[in-house]
């Protein structure tokens, strides 16, 4: 039987490593990012799982520099009011974390989800119809882990309220945003969670998580 | 500066392969699954990205005959629902689909998600709570992905009423159900979606879901 070139114990050390070296990425260098890897990375993207096959993504490739200051500055008001939930100490922490990089990263990408897409024909969503968004992270997921593979860092920006994001970026009717991602080469690379080192949360084990039925 | 085991060229197109050959598999070999490769594959899944590292994924293992078959009871009635909405030619085909494996696979898992995880105390999900499941669904594709390297198909049940299947699944309370997954040896290996083969959808390209702004 032919064997894959992912089914040797070299890729399945490799393929473990990238997952612990997997990072949310806010801290870029400001180098360009060739046109077509991104390309690349984005056709990798829609190997995705879907359901019924409805590739329900959008990509919308955010360059204009008026959209991106927009967004900087939806980003901002929305932090300034989460950050208001927090007090003390913890409040400190907050604000010393970095959890944007909208100025550096050569590389916006907002990422969307067909609402009622025609492909798949309905099938597999009509119990839960959240699959579909659910198929949209997938494929976001499968960008995320393919630029690192090139190594390239992502950021995934979830402080935007989603209708202010949706109308500066002009979202196709019938979509709905899903993601406002950054892309770009990172400024350093770590097995630990951002999040981890700064001491905001640690990893958690997986007897925590995990029941039997 | 260090090499890592992912960032190799061979490792590269072991990657790209890797997502062209994960597939969603509904036809498993009945052959048992070491539980130490279980629990290896969900410690993997813990790697994924999570909004504010709230970590909210909790896996439920099914192993309860009765539970397995209520849950194929629930399919069973969702499926002949859902099936409804096709009529003539596509009615038929529809009917030809194989979108269950649950009788066959040796693994059912539930992943659901936390509804307010204290983990991450908040960080990130204020303006958009759907991130909360976004981090499971990016466990779950972590486990699809780290089941393919090892030779296992999975398989994600979306035709469920998913307020049927909590209560048969007894969902800790403060959680819901994100996916009911099932988990084995696969009939077969391919390069094309089950559904294209059987003539249901087809892939579309990038070009039809990118856009500049």
């Amino acid at each position: 039987m032919l064997t894959r070139a992912f089914e040797t114990p070299a890729f399945r050390d490799g393929f473990a490593e990238l997952l612990r070296w997997r990072r949310d990425v806010r801290r870029f260098r400001p180098d360009p990012v060739p046109p077509a890897l991104v390309t690349r990375l984005l056709e990798m993207a829609t190997l995705a799982p879907s359901v019924g096959l409805s590739q329900p993504w959008r990509f919308l490739l955010v360059e204009s520099p008026d959209r991106r200051a927009a967004i900087r500055r939806e980003f901002e008001a929305s932090n300034a009011e989460a950050a208001r939930i927090y007090a003390g100490e913890q409040a400190s922490r907050y604000a010393a974390l970095k959890l944007e990089g909208l100025r550096e990263a050569p590389i916006h990408l907002a990422v969307c989800a067909a609402r009622d897409p025609v492909a798949g024909h309905g099938l597999g969503r009509q119990t839960q119809p959240a699959t579909l968004r659910d198929s949209v992270v997938c494929a976001i997921h499968t960008l995320w882990l393919a630029a690192r593979v090139e190594g390239l860092g992502l950021g995934w920006i979830s402080i935007l309220r989603p209708a202010v994001a949706e109308a500066i970026l002009d979202v196709p009717s019938g979509a709905e945003l899903v993601a406002y991602l950054v892309l770009g080469w990172p400024e350093a690379a770590g097995e630990e969670p951002e999040l981890a080192v700064a001491g905001w949360e640690q990893r958690q084990g997986l007897a925590a998580v995990l029941e039997t039925r």
